[in-house]
């Protein structure tokens, strides 16, 4: 099964777009648990609700020495239906996003990892190549820095446009094996829009409600394909601090069920 | 002493601008040799010809559960006068970069890394604030799909100017404790000598020579700051891999001798 399709399958059989981001800050982390505790409970107590978990690769590595194998054993408690993505951002010249892919893929075994368009085509064609396996180009993100480059208007043939229409359409181009996907910030709605309608097809994962701010509605409807499908809307902090007792876990698996249902709402009002 | 005091006072010391590249790829190695090994070899029998080693990450991610204490070990084997850097090209949204900064500075101990700028400004921040550490901002790189976004003609005020012109302008600007260099590849000597001319006084790491083909005069000559200084010429493969015999340390040494008085040789001409 490839991602599009695992992805598919899983968010009907949970009828969830919802991600969790697990970005392990043992600051912000109920006292006297591991971040290996931490990312299984919240795994075990949410995996019906969602269709994706999102491990950001930056907290693992924060841990220093164990970080490797914390982060190798949280990808082993997502459930086999469930789809994995590696946020890693990662993009270099091509052996060395070579190594980075062998890392991502089979190594820590992802279904799916974000990467960075700056170093152009060949960066990315080593993960690109893995075509069963899920490639999330950051397109527009949602922080508010996103707007010094991704905004700038770009020369290309007749019309100028922005730098992240100009990587939507090129990432089009590359999709060769339909394993291609967009970061997308639900911080920049109309951003958003441009890009569904841009790549009708794609997967866009959808990083920014919740604490970043950004307007759940409006990521819903301009998120979805024409089928209500293939947005992967992202939630961490909101979802996995959302107690810092002992009952996180639980209280992690309210918050995604509501976020599920709000999400499931602004589907059928669409 | 700050990054730039550290650069120049071991380019002095070494009168050199060699940076040796530790891409640690089993393939290509000599039988029987661990990376820890290796790598520490490479240095010990290198550290009196070269300013600075670039460590770069994904070699040592794709070794799996023991690629990160391998990193740090090698990091430790670095000489303290001697400047170590991180190669990352990490970027993500800010508190994710923070993690990303205290990984790579605070656990790793690197004097210096590399950072992606499509994220913008406050992506680079949580590295940028470690004023003592030096942040190489991807500017123009060494691969053949640079062109697909950076030489993008970008409209900012009266005229338009390449993508990679705006990174280098934006670097300028956010280069208020003098701790930010570029990364620029020896395969675009025009670029560079542009480059050099928006950022005269800034360190650029220069990969592209050797195996990428770059040409080292070029490098060389647009590459310098005033002085003759703060070009960090990297080779990697060249180097580490000029012998896969036994005398893989003593070959390493022969070839960074070899481009130390090559570069030498370029900056008595200019």
């Amino acid at each position: 099964m490839n991602f599009i399709e695992k992805l598919t399958s899983v968010s009907r059989k949970n009828k969830s777009l919802v991600c969790v981001g697990l970005d392990p800050d043992s600051s912000l982390m109920p006292l006297g648990v591991s971040v290996s505790q931490f990312s299984r409970e919240i795994i075990e107590a949410t995996s019906d609700l969602v269709c994706a978990y999102k491990l950001n690769l930056a907290f693992f590595e924060a841990m220093g020495d164990e970080g490797f194998k914390t982060l190798k054993n949280t990808v082993g408690c997502i459930p086999e239906g469930v789809v994995s993505i590696g946020d890693a951002k990662r993009g270099d010249i091509g052996n060395t996003s070579k190594a980075y892919a062998k890392a991502v893929f089979d190594v820590l075994g992802f279904d799916a990892t974000t990467v960075s368009p700056y170093l152009g085509f060949d960066s990315l064609e080593p993960f690109i190549r893995y075509a069963d396996k899920g490639i999330f180009i950051l397109c527009r993100t949602s922080n508010p820095g996103a707007a010094d480059f991704q905004s700038l208007l770009c020369e290309t043939g007749s019309l100028a446009s922005p730098l992240y229409q100009v990587v939507a359409r090129k990432a089009n181009q590359w999709n060769k094996d339909g394993n291609i996907g967009l970061v997308v910030g639900a911080t920049y709605p109309d951003e958003l829009k441009r890009i569904r309608a841009i790549c009708p097809d794609m997967p866009l994962l959808i990083p920014g409600v919740g604490a970043q701010g950004g307007d759940l509605a409006l990521a819903v409807r301009y998120g979805v394909d024409s089928r209500g499908e293939k947005a992967i809307i992202n939630s961490s902090r909101q979802i996995i601090y959302a107690s810092r007792g002992k009952d996180f876990a639980q209280a992690a698996r309210r918050a995604a069920q509501e976020l599920r249902e709000q999400i499931n709402n602004c589907l059928n009002i669409a």
